[in-house]
């Protein structure tokens, strides 16, 4: 297919090609075909939610995932967070030129397919392509809209002493599998990220469950600054126990061999819920027919002091702070 | 104030502070300050119109503006030319390591004044820090909202035989400006971009005016490549003459000198207006009275043939088609 030049991002005919043959093809859609510059959503409605993130991970393809798919995951997932329900994505593209368009057409083919798995549109998009250096291959600016579900949204203020800690499954797996692939270090196992859509989930957590106080992805950061943030927001104590962290073998090792701790890995397909400990079992149950949920289990409680705080009960009986990430683990890991 | 390290992008407490210190400084607002992965957004009224750009704009400092003011008045721009108002933004910062953070507060200080003078919030936000080398300094995405204004959304497709063709200011600045400067090329003239958020103008013009058949800002591609869309869209020929095209002398000079064409060069603060000729006097005279459309003229005619084809009637009395932007002028222009 050849590569990207400069002249597909001019905004003349060969970015009207690139659009209708790569972009169009895979993602085209009655908004989308109009090619305008902006689009008129008629269909939502009011209060509606937002959110933004660009993807700069690399490698862009990686087990468990890429770029494309990365990049619808994770934005739905933020906009599932508030209690909405995700319903259209903006995609901005900026490409470098020379990229191989075989690869850009297997990203796009790859965001089609997570956008119809989280029954979301893509209903606009633009398209830079800068020479050749100014940017490394590819980066996706994704912007979601969704429909809030619940009277008012969720945040990171509501959790409340008593409330049990829930973790929708394991920690670390999408951090270890891009910091592996980053160092060139090819594990002999199944290490893959998790990145998914979990907005069908959450959806159906909440037309059943009667009360959810918390929902969190811990993505940058990982599990502990998620925590750290909540706990500060609620102004409550978050305590969590060591031996109930659902953590794969294969990552446990990964990370003991490289010097990690999972509790500040990103991940991209699990969420923390904080709910009132008689939907405990409810809640659980929920999760666990799911294929996202079926690791999901109760990792501690929010009690009220030390305020603002994270304390983990190791499994040797002492207990320790949890502060949030310090520094930076690792760059361009979504 | 030192420079850009990693870790300010790692999603922990570097992030935080750099959030604080920058961003919320000069953007922060009630939804903005809660720092939620997403914002819910009570206020917006369905239909919404959403448009999505990212800027890469290479210097991002020039005369006229920044990429901060750009990427605010372009998105603003985009939403406005659907017949809607523009209400909030979401705001995604791809950085290098190393930046200048005085450059960086620069950058988001001209944000913050394009956005208030544009009477939009920015909402949510999302940086990225990436490894120097993997993005030429800082790339901007913004994603914008808005509430629509009329019964149906303007498009390029409602150009009707018989309506004038008005542009709201001179042609050729921004691209020329741009690309001078990427050249080295320094005019003695005071040759800048147009820049600038074109919302509250054509919000009242909206207000005023009974029937505009078609805006459009004719950016990437410049005016000869949306008259061509537009031309497509709405199966009609435009027809312009290049004697009532206005363009400031030394753009003209400059694009001489250099072998370009202000008829494909980028505008950032102009727009072409298409509707029945007997509004084009009450039209005029709103553009005229406003510092953005001050210039503003007709520059030619809907005809019902040739179908699809922009016809230029030049100075020395002939006709000849102006075809899409074919190829690269200049990246990197916004």
């Amino acid at each position: 297919m050849g590569k990207l030049l400069l002249d597909y991002g001019s905004g003349g005919k060969a970015s009207y090609r690139l659009i209708k043959d790569i972009f169009l093809k895979y993602l085209g859609n009655i908004y989308l075909n109009k090619l305008d510059d902006a689009v008129c959503l008629e269909q939502i409605k009011s209060p509606v939610v937002m959110s933004t993130d660009s993807y700069t991970v690399d490698p862009i393809i990686f087990p468990g995932g890429d770029i494309g798919s990365l990049a619808v995951h994770g934005t739905v997932n933020d906009v599932a967070m508030l209690g909405a329900r995700p319903k259209y994505l903006s995609c901005g593209f900026i490409l470098e030129e020379g990229l191989d368009l075989a690869l850009l057409e297997q990203i796009v083919c790859s965001m089609a397919k997570a956008a119809a798995r989280a029954k979301v549109l893509v209903v606009t998009g633009d398209t830079k392509v800068v020479p050749k250096g100014a940017v490394d291959k590819i980066f996706i600016n994704t912007t979601g809209l969704g429909e809030l579900m619940l009277q008012a949204p969720l945040s990171g203020a509501s959790a409340k002493p008593g409330d049990v800690i829930i973790l929708s499954g394991t920690i670390g797996d999408h951090g270890l599998t891009i910091l592996s692939r980053q160092k060139g270090i090819s594990f002999d196992t199944k290490i893959k990220s998790d990145s998914a859509p979990l907005n069908v989930l959450i959806e159906k957590l909440l037309n059943q469950v009667p009360e959810v106080h918390v929902l969190r992805d811990p993505t940058r950061g990982g599990l502990a600054t998620t925590l750290n943030e909540i706990a500060r927001q609620s102004q409550v104590c978050c305590l969590i126990e060591e031996k109930l962290l659902p953590i794969k073998e294969e990552v446990r090792g990964g990370c003991a061999f490289l010097g990690l701790d999972p509790l500040y890995l990103a991940n991209e397909g699990k969420f923390v819920l904080i709910l009132p400990e008689q939907y405990e079992r409810q809640a659980l149950d929920i999760l666990k027919q799911d294929e996202l949920g079926k690791d999901a289990c109760v990792i501690g409680k929010i009690q009220s002091a030390p305020i603002g705080k994270v304390v983990l009960q190791t499994t040797l009986g002492g207990q320790r702070l949890l502060d949030m990430l310090e520094g930076e683990q690792l760059p361009r890991i979504c």
